[in-house]
């Protein structure tokens, strides 16, 4: 028995000759009562072909094939499906105007980080040492790529070869694939979701997949959705810094992100992300365009996620804020203590932030690039900061029975609140030392909170009367 | 003998029955060879009338005077006008794109302060305590306002009248005016403009003069040009945060701004700033309408600097950009570091900065709204960056010759510059401890420096051969 949300296969029997990867075509209709979702298949080496589906409900499940091949036409089945296993609240959606919520309800902020090739590496030990250093992370979402830049000489490919030379972009690298699929499954036992980067524009003609026809695009997008789409952490990144590849305009950035809604059954969470400063919103993406679920920005500016999520009624994930680290580029040399800022400017403003870290002693090399081990200041602060927000009300940016004023580099002395004829209680959040110290006693009116150092926030919650269900009335904050 | 961009003052007796700030109207037409100045007077009380001029050329000059009032008109004379004395540069300009200099060619780069309200105290000593804070810091720029606030309640106001009952718009307070530009004299003799402050949204109501009408605001406005822009120190902002005020639209201050352009004879630096957050162009006013000489920027980001010169051929003087101290309003708890750093983004970048200090227990008050003693510590660090931007080429911002890289906040462990063919000099400035360290020996080609704490720049020279009179080969950086 499959668990909602999880992964029911079929395999099927067919045709090995020829290039199966574009002469054959699959799909299974999946039906639950009158509902059908459709889904393709895809190759998978040997003559099989594999149909891969993330069921969304409880219950009885049934499917049949459809192919214009006669072995993997007509095929038909019934599973059922069971209630999720603990720790699987299903797929990451949007929810409201600009939070997210797993689809079984519960609560879900996105602490983004970054490894962009840490599955490409070849050395398994690394990879292994980049999950554990996720699993004692703050971090619940990865942005990765699929595909190679220039620089980089992988042992395997998405496509079949190995050199620019040689490279088949119509055939698929069935190893490289089961390997991703494997660390996607990882990071979803994690809790970790999987930010796939489908394009970016690091290939500078080297490998030649940055600029290839829309054929090939939509060749290479549907397989990796028929391949990698049914696992429940997957998000979509159409492209990291877009903007930077000279060989697509945004017309054809929203033809993929269109065709990449209508092949996906599940529409996965789908952004896209810019290179350019973006001083302007004319250098946003248009994320009022219905392919996209949530605005992907790079900005080095937290506290404007307030603007962008007033702007479009999409959550706001600033996947590219900077990153902490030491390297001579204008990106990568923030302290951990900028970046720190940056997170807690962000989720006061309502939005969530990417981290990333690259310090050039690091003997693990490069976090952003291959993963390996954290060094940096800012991840045990990230974390103090998620235990602060989990224990705030899941709208905790909208509503006034708790506030957090975070006020990072700003030094006042002290800061006024008018509280109204409500008692509240009020904390002072060091959010460098990590430290909750309460302002002692129940506040109402007016009142002044000394301050008179950096990286303070404080925590004000309304203390409200209720009555419980003995007709006792008890306090809650 | 006047000086050159002195103050040539015509006094006439006239009418002093009725109102004459209403009722009389006299004008001089100041001519140069074949050059006419038409300036308007001004009433100064007991019947007399004065013209106040700034002549910008050495050389003989004459002037007839103009009035419907017979008393006042007809009048003649002649003068002569001498050198520029010692320390007098006339006054600013617009030089190229985004840059100033004197009128006599010399340089003048912008570091501006706030001292909103300094000459309303009533407090001579304070005043004077003032002169001499300025005299010693950094700055040849102070933002000062002619109106008061809601809250304040001077001695003297800029109309007749000591309450907002008694106020009386159509008559000005001569003693308030004579104050006020015996001030903007004093500044002047210290070399410090006086960017005033024409009107300002603070009032809400209690004085009524922030919703005037057209009429009365040009009454105002052609007063204040009569008596005070022959003072070449003198520079004009039309409206301080004026998106602030509800009772103007941006057509208003068109113009106003327009009507300023018409009757200020020297077309003194001119501009308007902004209060909103100005997240986007859309709410900055347009620079590029021929009244404003400068962009007047409230903002935080200095590095935008870039931008806003790219966008508008003016210079940017970014007049708002947080203030040093700690109080409880999110503008005014910047640290000195913080305000240190925007002023090197801001300069860096190309833009001039403006400084603004109000700290909880200074005994001298808040700088900002009336001047006093400054106990930060960003204006010795200000001065240093001034002493900086003193040695470097009058053109630093655009010459491949002398670059100025500013790191801030980012600590990258080393820097890499590629020098090209020719000999460069490089140096490593601590921008917070004011140290300039020399990298040894002279540099070419591939380079990289050392950096790895906070707060440094990197100055690059290029070491250029020249043959001098002598026709021996000198270097000079």
């Amino acid at each position: 028995m499959v668990e909602r949300w999880g992964v029911y296969e079929i395999v099927l029997t067919g045709p090995s000759s020829g290039n199966p990867f574009t002469d054959v075509e699959v799909q299974a209709i999946f039906s639950y009562r009158n509902r059908d979702v459709t889904v393709d298949g895809f190759y998978d080496g040997g003559g099989r072909y594999k149909i891969r589906f993330s069921p969304d409900q409880e219950g009885s499940w049934r499917y049949r094939t459809v192919s214009p091949t006669t072995e993997l036409n007509g095929h038909r089945g019934d599973f059922e499906v069971g209630p999720a296993g603990a720790g699987n609240h299903g797929p990451v959606r949007v929810f409201g105007r600009s939070l997210f919520r797993y689809a079984d309800g519960s609560r879900h902020e996105s602490y983004g980080t970054t490894c962009y090739h840490w599955t490409h590496t070849g050395d398994l030990d690394h990879e292994e040492l980049t999950l554990a250093s996720l699993a004692e992370s703050p971090f619940n979402k990865v942005r990765m790529c699929i595909l190679p830049t220039q620089d980089m000489r992988p042992d395997r490919l998405a496509f079949v070869g190995s050199t620019a030379e040689t490279l088949d972009r119509t055939r698929f690298n069935l190893e490289f694939f089961s390997h991703l699929e494997d660390r996607i499954g990882d990071l979803g036992r994690l809790g970790v979701e999987a930010d796939l980067i489908l394009f970016h524009p690091y290939d500078k003609g080297h490998w030649g997949v940055d600029n290839m026809s829309p054929e090939l695009d939509r060749f290479y997008l549907r397989y990796v959705v028929a391949r990698l789409a049914a696992f429940r952490n997957v998000w979509w990144s159409i492209s990291n810094e877009y903007d930077f590849n000279h060989a697509k305009t945004v017309a054809d950035w929203d033809d993929l992100l269109l065709y990449l809604q209508r092949i996906d059954p599940y529409r996965r969470l789908a952004s896209i992300h810019n290179g350019t400063r973006m001083y302007e919103y004319e250098s946003i993406y248009d994320f009022d365009k219905p392919w996209t679920t949530h605005q992907s920005i790079q900005h080095w500016d937290a506290a404007r996620a307030e603007d962008w999520r007033a702007r479009y009624p999409r959550p706001v994930v600033i996947d590219e804020i900077g990153y902490e680290g030491d390297v001579d580029r204008r990106w990568g040399n923030l302290t951990g203590r900028e970046m720190t800022r940056r997170f807690w400017h962000g989720m006061a403003a309502g939005g969530f932030v990417g981290h990333g870290e690259c310090y050039v002693d690091n003997p693990n090399g490069h976090w952003i690039s291959r993963g390996g081990r954290l060094i940096g200041d800012s991840p045990q602060r990230i974390a103090f900061l998620r235990s602060i927000i989990d224990e705030a009300p899941a709208d905790w940016t909208d509503t006034a029975d708790y506030r957090l004023i975070y006020f990072g580099e700003r030094v006042p002395a002290e800061h006024f609140l008018e509280l109204g004829d409500e008692d509240h209680l009020i904390d002072v959040i060091d959010t460098w030392q990590m430290t909750v110290e309460p302002v002692p006693g129940r506040h109402r009116g007016r009142c002044t909170v000394p301050l008179g150092r950096s990286d303070l926030a404080l925590r004000v919650r309304r203390v409200r009367r209720r009555t419980d269900a003995t007709n006792k009335v008890r306090e809650v904050a």
